[in-house]
């Protein structure tokens, strides 16, 4: 991994023919560190074809599934429920009322490794920034469908006077809100392409929520159209024409793998090539969830078009210096939508396994296996036997050293209701809190505290210095396999 | 500072109206370490009231300096520029094409540290995240002058139509924009307070982008409404309402000392009292710009009305545990606007000085001293005399390293052009990038390379491999100040 990032030259495109194949070899040890002890259930999800008869209740079981874990999201506030039932659809639409603080959470630790990934050929990428709205002279060819931003007072003045010239002026001073990333960002191309000193290729990144209409067809009402939210992500890499075709096997690699890498289950994560109607190349990755594929992410050889278009007249200040030559570059579009990347690993971690308490059907031990660079918890600190107040206080000292550690904390010291180990375990399981610290009166006598598991479900002894190195190299080493 | 963040119950009064006078010791020693050998000339800025006769040159050369640090913030990619001349007022009203790559990263380093000073009491406050647009039913009451959302083709079909109930179908069908973030995180407060075991005082904490109309007064054509983008912070503090006046001071404080923390010029923080019209108590925070007082962040005791008003019915959901007893918390609003805090710092951190080269008259050498936790870049790499090939490799080589350690570098060895060091000194001080290291022949004989500091002009010369530690611990020190 981090020889692929260093080099610079684009790898041969057969590297590319193997990640297409679905053949990588780095999600491996991943998926082998969890078959684990649990009872793996979620080949049974995938499994399109089975025997007949058994076909519908394979079916039921998938929906029941489904259900049990957009249930699990709801009650461990990885999703917000909201007044009304909703579905996974509603979820991958972006019609929903977001996500709770661990799922916020999740996003926001996707995001950070997406940021790395990107800034990995730092030396030639820029994290810009961009307006969500545009004046309405931006993009106006496309303008005539975007999303309309007024404020209530425009919009009542055009529309009591009659209908014609008013309306046009309203709309005309209308702002509109950005569907995609791209338009913000090629427009900071001329800046930093000269703040750059003109070298290709070089890279402009960006992660921002844009704004949708829902195709009608999802909704009960078709007079109105509802809009969704999703956080994107988008690296715009402009390299020569020349290597734009190389460049986008290499980034299409770089993708699969990192998508891969967080993954329980990496062959889930596949992609598949298109073109678009003017025979521009690209391919789109896709998450297997139980009702089929949903793309998460989008590369694109661009070509130049929209940069010309986004700069008429002078074309001089778009050329970038490739070795001796100065050449327009062509633009690949990398862009991801991680919202659908926090569902497509919720589905990815989940685990079924029988419950040890009680062996009734359908009432699994459900686990949540984040990677640990992902799980939005880290440790929980609860407190076993002994003189509450002196447990507590070692407690909040743990806490304060882990959280200025960047080690983020569940502090369950300060539940006061008295629940069992195993209830316990249950919820952090569910919560994909990677440790659970038991700190006892023991702790007072010698420092050693309990640490279990989560994937392991194993318990050990630690002593309570040593717990900070413990973690951070626990997460470091897995961000590195 | 460490002491203060761990103490659970709120200070007592007197420490705030210490805060209020603008007495904190804190930002003394930033203020002494900028004294140094540069000839301050910002307290001329600030002296409102001047003799007669000078005071017209006296404003002529504040209008000079603002200029100069408006044009100095686009050169350098703090600001973004666009086709027209912009003036600073349009970046204050949030109406501009927003933040370059640098600008992007002082925020983004502005909200890490607002984070940093939010989860600080982060047992009881949770990280939550909310959509960007509600649906028509939320906040119906005040949303008839909100910030409207619709598909170009619903307002078109709404207006074809004969005025009256089409329209206000479309109108009422059509999303808000949020224009403050305390709706979004109100409505997540039964949810957070059932998973935080209903235990008071908890926090709920976000930053995202807002909209607002820009008042018609400062628009050219007065029929149609501007609107203006904002990243946001908000910090809802829920506490009994025993306590809520007391916590309002206590946070006042914190506050007052975050934004003193990282500046030059501490002085120029400051705050004010008000009530609203329901006689409720609040406080704004302003900087001191050349121009007058702005509003920075606004802490505001709302009691529990937009917490009733959010939940009607069922009051018993509302309830959280003060101690032994069950109450409807109160709410304290601490929100910030971080652009304008972006903009502050700015000013607060330009410093100008004699240039040594040119003696002319306004050729000032300008240095943004800018706190290094929110420097952009901590150190630019560059290549003296030597062999350029092994110079590069070095320079790659201390580029990962630094990256992999979160330390953002420049790769000014990847500029082709010559230029001399003075010339690379200004670009950077202009940048405010805290080092640069120069990488010679020398670093290949005996490793050592030469460090230059923004804020001393001097030069060390210190080994390669002590770099990394060195930076990180100039950063985290700064911090800890």
């Amino acid at each position: 991994m981090r020889n692929a990032r260093r080099a610079p030259p684009p790898p041969p495109p057969q590297a590319v023919r193997e990640a297409r194949g679905g053949k990588m070899a780095l999600g491996g040890c991943r998926a082998a560190r969890c078959g684990s002890a649990l009872r793996l259930r979620r080949p049974a999800l995938r499994r399109p074809y089975v025997a007949a008869g058994g076909e519908e209740e394979e079916e039921e079981n998938e929906e029941e599934e489904q259900r049990q874990l957009l249930e699990l999201c709801r009650r461990r506030r990885f999703l917000r429920g909201g007044a009304e039932p909703r579905s996974w659809r509603s979820y991958l639409s972006g019609c929903h009322p977001g996500f709770g603080p661990l799922g916020a959470a999740l996003r926001g630790n996707l995001a950070a490794q997406w940021w790395h990934s990107a800034l990995a050929r730092r030396e030639q990428v820029f994290a810009v920034d961009s307006p969500l709205h545009g004046s309405p002279s931006v993009g106006a060819p496309q303008a005539r469908d975007a999303l309309r931003l007024l404020s209530s007072e425009t919009l009542r003045r055009a529309v009591q006077e009659p209908a014609g010239p008013a309306l046009e002026e309203a709309l005309g001073s209308a702002g509109t809100l950005r569907e995609t990333l791209l338009p913000g960002v090629l427009a900071q191309y001329v800046s930093c392409l000269e703040f750059a000193n003109k070298r290709l290729p070089c890279g402009l990144a960006e992660v921002g929520v844009c704004f949708h209409s829902v195709p009608e067809s999802e909704l009960h009402n078709k007079n109105f159209r509802r809009i969704g939210e999703r956080t994107t992500s988008l690296l715009a890499w402009f390299s020569s024409p020349r290597t734009a075709g190389q460049w986008l096997d290499y980034w299409l690699r770089q993708r699969l793998q990192w998508w891969r890498k967080f993954a329980v289950g990496p062959s889930n994560f596949s992609s598949s090539d298109f073109q678009d109607e003017e025979g521009r190349r690209g391919f789109n990755l896709h998450y297997n969830f139980p009702w089929g594929k949903e793309t998460i992410e989008t590369l694109k050889n661009l070509g130049d078009t929209e940069l010309l278009e986004m700069y008429p007249g002078d074309r001089s200040k778009l050329l970038g210096r490739d070795g001796r030559k100065n050449v327009i570059p062509h633009v690949l579009s990398v862009s991801g939508n991680l919202d659908r990347g926090v569902l497509a690993y919720l589905f990815d971690s989940l685990q079924l396994a029988e419950n040890p308490l009680t062996k009734k059907k359908n009432s699994h031990r459900k686990v949540l296996k984040l990677h640990p660079c992902l799980a939005p918890i880290k440790v929980a600190l609860d407190v076993g036997k002994g003189p509450t107040t002196e447990l507590r206080q070692v407690c909040q000292g743990l806490f304060n050293e882990l959280s200025e550690n960047r080690i983020s904390v569940w502090p369950g010291y300060l539940e006061t209701t008295q629940v069992s180990l195993e209830q316990l375990y249950t919820k952090y399981d569910e919560m994909s809190v990677l440790f659970m610290v038991l700190i006892t009166d023991a702790t007072l006598e010698n420092g050693v505290v309990q640490l279990r598991s989560r994937d392991t479900t194993m318990k050990e002894m630690m002593h309570i210095s040593r717990l900070k190195d413990f973690l951070t190299k626990y997460v470091t080493s897995a961000k590195n396999v």
